[in-house]
Parts: C-alpha cells; structure tokens; sequence
C-alpha cells in the first residue's frame, strides 16, 4: 500500500462512519446548502490528483465565456517548449455519476420514451449538455447528473466533484480569479406555471421546480463560496468580464454580479424566459437572447441599460433563446428555427441566420438554411466564427454551412452523415490550426474550413448535444450526452495534424 | 480496528478505486442503468447493519399499501414477548443526502422563494414527500433527494442507499416477497407539454422531463432486479395486492404488473394525470382518482376494467387527483379541494369530502370542511379510518375533523396550532392503542381520538408535508421533507402511553 492509496483509505474510513452511523448525525444549524454530511452529493476532493505545476502552465489560465470568448473558438495552442504528452495529446474517458454506456446506440429507456424524445432526456436529465473549460491543468464539467467535476486533464483522474444543488447543471463552468461558477436550472415548468401560460403565454421556466441560480466554488478543491439564488432557471453559461458575472434567467431577468462576492450589480427585466442562449460580453456589451417573446438583445455591461433589442422574422419562440450569439468584428451572428408549419401530422421548420450590427442592431443580411422536420428539444446551431468566416449548424437539416461574416455569402454546405435520431448540428465547431472540427451525433469530424470537405472522422460513441470540442495542444476534449468526460489526441480524427506544428499561443 | 470498521474499510478501497480511476472505467454494454459503476448514485450495501433475526421477527413482514393498507393506519403492535428495546421505543435521526438542518425554520432559499413555496419546493426536490414503510426490523424510504434507502430500525444504521434512475422518488417503498418498489415520478412539466396543455387542458405529467416508471429491488441489499418504464410519471405509492402490483402515471394511465416479474398484466387508459393519489385494493377491486379531469374510478383488480367512475362536485381540477382513497367497510372516502373563488388577489377554497359507496359509487354523503386560502402543492388531506371512524384533514384551514364513516356525522374539529407557512393536514393520522398520531408542520401530536383534545406535542423540526406516523411497538417511525429520517418513542409524544400495555398482533 502506497502513501497515496493510504491516504485515500484513511479519509474513506471518515466518510463511511459519517455514512453509515445515523446516530453521530447531529442538525447543523449553520449549513448554507442542503447537503449530508459526507453523503452522496457531498464534495469528495483528491489532492493527489491535483495537475502539477509544471503541466498548468501550458493552459488557459481563464474561461469566462461560452466557448471561450464572444467568437465559441475553443482552441488553444500552448507555446513550442510544451511538454511531450501535451503536444501529442492524451486519451482517457471519464465515467460521470449517470454514465450510459457508450456502445448503446439506444437512449435509455428508448422503447418507452421514442428514439427522438428519449436521447434529449438522457442529456437534460443524467448526462452533459454542453461542452466543459479547461483550466490550468483541470477539465471542469457540469452535468445533468447534479454534479459538477474536476478532472486531471492529463490523466483523467478525478480531482473534486460536488453536488451543490438538486437541479441539473447544464452549462459550461467557468472559472476566473481562482473560482468556478456553476449555473444551476431546471428546463421544467410546475403546474402553476403551466396554468399560468394557458392564460398568458407566459411563464416561469424552473419556477417551483428546483432551486435555481449561480453557484460559486473554489476552483482548486471545489469547497462552496456563494450562490445567488433565482426564482427561474439559471440554465445557460453565465459570462464573466472584469470581474463582473452576467447571466439571464427562466423568469426573463438579466442580472450583473460582483463576481469576487456574489452581490448583485444591476438586473433588468427583459421579458421572456431564457433557454440555453449565453450572454456574450465584447466592447463593453452583453448580448443575449430570450424566448416566448424572442427577442436579441444589447445590454451596457455597466448599467443593465438595453441599448437595442431586435428579433429573427418569423422565429419559433421557443427557438431564439436557445442560441447563444457569436460577436465578432461588431457581428451578432444569431439563428432561429423559424416558419414553422404543419404538414399534415409533421410540423416542419425553417432556420434563419441573421447578421445584427452589435452597435445599432440593425440587420446586416439573413439567409434560410433550408426546411426540415421541428426538432427535439434545443432548436438551433451555435455559431462559431473564425478569421471572418462564420461556421454554423442546425438540427433541422443536419447540415453545417460556412458563410462570410461581412457578406453573408455563403461558402459550403456538409451534410452530417450519421446524425443520429435526435437531430445533429447544435455545437460550435472549434477552429484549429487549419482544420476545423465538430462533435455531433457520436462522432467527432475533421473539416477543411476553405471547403466543407472531410478530413477525418472518429467514433466516439454515446451522444454529442449541443458539445463544442475544446482544443489545447495536441488534446480534444469533450464532454457527452451519455454522462462521460472525454480525452483524446487530435490526431485520432485529423490524421493530417502534425502536432506542435502549428501557432504559438492561444488562438483566437 | 475491528472486524466490521475493516471490513468497511477494505470496500472503501474498492469504492476509491473505482472513483478516482478515469482509465480503468471501461464502458459496460450490458448496463441496465445509467449509472456509474461506484459513482455515488450506485447502491452502496453494508451487510453488518442488516437486522439481527431475532429483532426482524417482531415487524410486519410485508407492506403493500400507501398507509399499511386500505384504511391508511401504519401502526403495528407486537406480541407481548416482544424485546424491551421494541417495548420501549428506540430514537435516532437519520440525515438523508439533501438534509437541510431541523433547527431551520426557513426553508432553502425562502428569501428568493417565498416562504410558501420554498417548503413544497424542498419536499418536491430534496426530502421525503410521504411516510416509511417499516419491514422485517428495516425502515425503507423514498426520497425527492433521488435515493432510496434502508435503515436499521433499531440502530438508525444505513444498510443500502440506492438511486437507480435521475427522478425523484415521491412514494413509500413497498416492500413484499423480499422485493422493494420504488415509484420514480416527476412533478413537472416539459416546454412541449406546457403548449399542449394550454391548447387542450390536457399534458403528460412527467413527460420528458424524466425516466418514470417502477423499479424492483431486492429488499435486502438494494440490488437491481428490474424496471417497467412510462411515459408520464409514476408519482404515487403504487399498491400490491396477490402478486399484482397496480399504479397510475401522468399520461392517465393505470397498469397491473406482476410484481415478481414487471411483466404488464393490463393497461387502462383512465384520462386525465395521477397526482399523488395511491391506488388502494380492497375486495378485488382497485380505488385511485386522476386529476384534470377529476374522478375517482372503481376498477376490477384481474382485468382492469372500470368498474365506476365518480367525481366531487366543484373539486378543483389539481385537487382530486392528490389523495388516496381510504376504503373501509364497503365506503371510499375521498376528499377534493373544491369551489375556488378569486377574492380580490387571494384565491380561497373549500374542502369537500364525499362518502362512496365501494360497490356502487354512489355518493352516501358529504360535508364541506371550510373555506380557507388555496394552499401550495398537495392539495388535501389523506384520510384515515380505525373502528367505523374517519379522520381527516386539510390544508386549507389547517384542520383535523373526525367524523362517522357510516353516517357522515362529524364528532371534532382540531385547529393544529403551528401549520407553518405552506399549511398543515396532509398526511393521515394514526390509531395506536387509544390515541391518535398526526405529524404536520415541524411537529408530531397525540390527540384523543373521541374529543379532538391534544394529549401530547413534541417539537421535531423541518416539516412533515404529507408524511403518516408509522408505529411498531413503543417506536413511532416519521420521514421528513428536510431528508432526514427520524425514530422516536411514542412516550415523548404521548405520556401516557403505557408501552406493551396494548392490543396484541397488528392494528389493523
């Protein structure tokens, strides 16, 4: 017996007597959460698999956006004296609290539920809806599951994972000065609030079904900081820009924090409720999208003030809050699922891509993506944009297309060949090096950018919801609908990759 | 060290491994559940807080009704030789995976929440919504929290924990022929069901936002034997009766299983969505009542086939659909929150409570319970019947009354003295040797079961939503909506009560 598995023993021995002894169990009068003492969903924390310093350097030391940044690129390209392992990339797979396994091409429970409703709830209610950050060394990931967790980029070993609250965790954490943020919300309604949209076509999304809001830990051993709880759901990735949080809620509010105590800084009532669409932050703005009403809207990041609110024609209403905006080169890139229509027992639907001026909202040009059948649950792409190219996707048509950002010429179109039942294309793709690589269905492909064109292609197994690959050095990696944490070298999907080849610093 | 802390310790080991290992978790194809393999929501088993035999022997031996049976009284007096520990009483609390602290009188995030709806929002997602079922010397409970567990009766020790599927577990764990069932069911509702609901009054409960169903485990270790899955959610305490195992789901429907193997005996589509209303069997028959649209039914136990079907007048459509039936001596009595009236920006009800007759359905008398504000979530009162008389009460007035189940003549009205912000009176009272035993609010009351006069009160703490005292010999046996389990001498409620001074063999 080693040290270190010694030591493993010994906090075990701790936490099994505080487990299974219903006697030592006194109440504590002073806990902040709901939460055992060294049960379940209490915060388990490995030191031993803390990320040495030297591996920690070559990461971001931030992850403040969805994606990223204002532009979904996750990519990160450490500088040429990284270490071997890094450059080469690292393979492991992480099971999660939920984990399906990844050879079923089955949802669980499929027979019951549909093939198509069945794979959505997987992902919303046991397993990761959207991509992780990675961070000095660590990959943090939020889940369906309740859990948040911190794992060893390098070697895939699990370093902390807590349950702050019973709710679903569908965001990406982010982490900034030393803390993560969680952002806790239900995609459920209560009976209330389902009466009260028959009367009003309007509702609390989360309302009375879970404890909702932001959550914030230690980034290092995950220990509980604050949270800042909401009436409806904090369902979608907060961001965080000098030092202040931004996220948007169930209950249609958009709120500014301090994000170092968790005070409130403003909150403006936009109206609606948000789905899964982040607030982007750049040039001092937010920009966000709302649904049922659907409206894009350009807060000042200082005040809460909006500054211009525009929608997509036609859009779905439940669509346009699903989409979190890319800004670039004072581009809003957003889209919307849109002119829907009943044929028959089939209700089919648009997607429209709109380009706003972030300064004034005005649209710069739109283009229909093309019809197909009303997809399950998130009705969008991300877009991504990347040296004034936009690429984005829509689970309408299963298509992915590239257009000029200025433009709005449309350069390619890829039909994503295994889709799966529930619809593909929902993810950004990440830019990397010359290729361009996107996680949907099971698969993971590599694209050339200029063409649309395959490069390469790996199967992953499970599900890919709405999961952008993150990129550092040689390594994708990804988080999955079947509740699994995945790493592996980017070579495995892009044969053509030469590691370390490429760029030095992040990419952006 | 010990043998037996050694033995926890060795599969400690076992559990970190598994835990901490990223590489060595390899996917496994053959899964029943998503679940990971030593994650937290996997059963954990300690064999050495199992019973002793010679304790297990003075339980009851199975427990297969909402209530211990038709009549909803959970008291059970041993034979004389019984064990002074059992004589006596033992005490302990068992802190569940979500416990908020008994001391709290604010519930999680109530300063956010509204102290009305924080309560129901902490039973609804983290505590125990209904009482225990106590089997063989093991207290088993469902929790909102996702587990379930087993918990020495005497000791408070945890012999399994296990969360077979991302729900909440709303019922009593019936426990017959060594098997225990779960009923796994939510309370909300998905984006597509809130539209379908505004267009036509009807939605699928559960639908979408969940894997509902029935899950079969062994009764000793927790071990997984099988899973019959729905559409809608499976919310309420399903009921055994001769190897058939019926329950009701939110898409409408009631099922007849066979509870050795999950195989479906019939199917009968009902309309409208279960609530929390157990289905109850007496006489060959099968007693439940839906909500929107709200109906009690009377339905033949081989074939499913409906037998009667009635209502309450002016029920209001949430209401009937949240209490269980108690039928004794050919009556079901069924009690609805009825005649809501919008006074200024208050809603007020009324509580109707209606008298049937088992054969016939035809209505043998009713009486209006008073009218009060409409309450939070459940929606009722669970009535209890002992000795031709019918306890009952309700949340809307905050009362219990007493009344003769032939006759309808009401004897006593009680006025429970701290309801608590989200109101009192939802669970059944229990008859145990000459006083009655209600547990609502953060308190437990004894009461004379021929004046209404309290005999007795002890503070607990949290707050019991729609939880029944269970009683074996000198112990009453309580879960909480603060996920904690709790056993307490029936002497610290009642002072004059005489352990083993009373009836022999099983109340009933």
């Amino acid at each position: 017996m080693d040290t270190i598995r010694y030591a493993a023993v010994l906090s075990s021995v701790l936490f099994l007597t505080a487990t299974t002894g219903g006697h030592a169990q006194a109440p504590r009068p002073d806990a902040a959460l709901p939460l055992q003492h060294g049960g379940p969903y209490d915060r388990v924390f490995y030191p031993e698999n803390l990320p040495a310093p030297e591996d920690a350097r070559f990461f971001p030391h931030a992850w403040e956006q969805y994606g990223a940044g204002p532009v979904h690129n996750a990519a990160f390209a450490p500088p040429a004296q990284e270490p071997r392992w890094l450059r080469d990339g690292v393979s492991w797979n992480f099971a999660e609290a939920r984990a399906w396994p990844l050879s079923r091409a089955d949802g669980f429970d499929q027979d019951v539920i549909g093939e198509r409703r069945a794979m959505p709830t997987l992902t919303q209610f046991a397993g990761n809806a959207v991509g992780v950050s990675v961070v000095d060394g660590i990959v943090y990931a939020e889940s369906d599951d309740q859990f948040a967790y911190a794992v060893n980029a390098r070697t895939g070993k699990l370093i902390w994972r807590f349950s702050p609250t019973p709710n679903t965790l569908m965001g990406t954490p982010l982490v900034s000065h030393g803390r993560v943020y969680l952002s806790a919300g239900s995609v459920a309604f209560n009976f209330s609030n389902v009466q009260q949209f028959a009367k009003s076509k309007t509702a609390v999304r989360g309302g009375g079904v879970a404890f909702n809001g932001i959550y914030a830990l230690d980034a290092r051993d995950g220990k509980y900081l604050w949270h800042f709880g909401t009436q409806g759901e904090a369902m979608p990735t907060p961001a965080i820009s000098q030092g202040r949080l931004f996220f948007v809620t169930g209950s249609g509010n958009a709120y500014a924090l301090d994000a170092a105590t968790g005070k409130q800084l403003w909150k403006t009532h936009l109206g609606g409720m948000a789905n899964m669409s982040s607030p982007m932050v750049a040039d001092g703005r937010v920009f966000v999208a709302m649904s049922s009403p659907g409206h894009v809207f350009s807060l000042d990041a200082a005040s809460g003030k909006v500054l211009w609110k525009s929608t997509i024609p036609g859009a779905d209403n439940t669509g346009i809050g699903d989409v979190s905006p890319a800004v670039a080169d004072g581009v809003v890139l957003m889209d919307a699922v849109a002119d829907a229509k009943k044929e028959g027992k089939k209700t089919t639907m648009d997607t429209r891509l709109v380009a706003f001026d972030a300064k004034t909202g005005r649209t710069l040009w739109q283009h229909n993506m093309g019809r197909g059948p009303k997809p399950p649950a998130f009705k969008g792409g991300m877009p991504m944009v990347h040296d004034g190219i936009a690429y984005v996707g829509t689970p309408v048509n299963n298509i992915y297309q590239a257009y000029e950002l200025k433009s709005g010429k449309r350069l390619w179109t890829w039909h994503v060949p295994n889709p799966g039942p529930a619809g593909s294309s929902r993810g950004p793709a990440t830019y990397y090096q010359g290729a361009l690589y996107i996680s949907t269905g099971p698969d993971l492909y590599a694209l050339d950018p200029k063409t649309g064109k395959e490069l390469g292609r790996h199967h992953v197994g499970g599900r890919f919801g709405i999961v952008n690959p993150v990129i550092v050095g040689g390594t994708l990696y990804l988080s999955n609908s079947y509740d699994w944490l995945h790493a592996l070298p980017v070579t495995v999907v892009n044969p053509g990759f030469h590691p370390g080849a490429g760029a030095q610093g992040p990419v952006t």
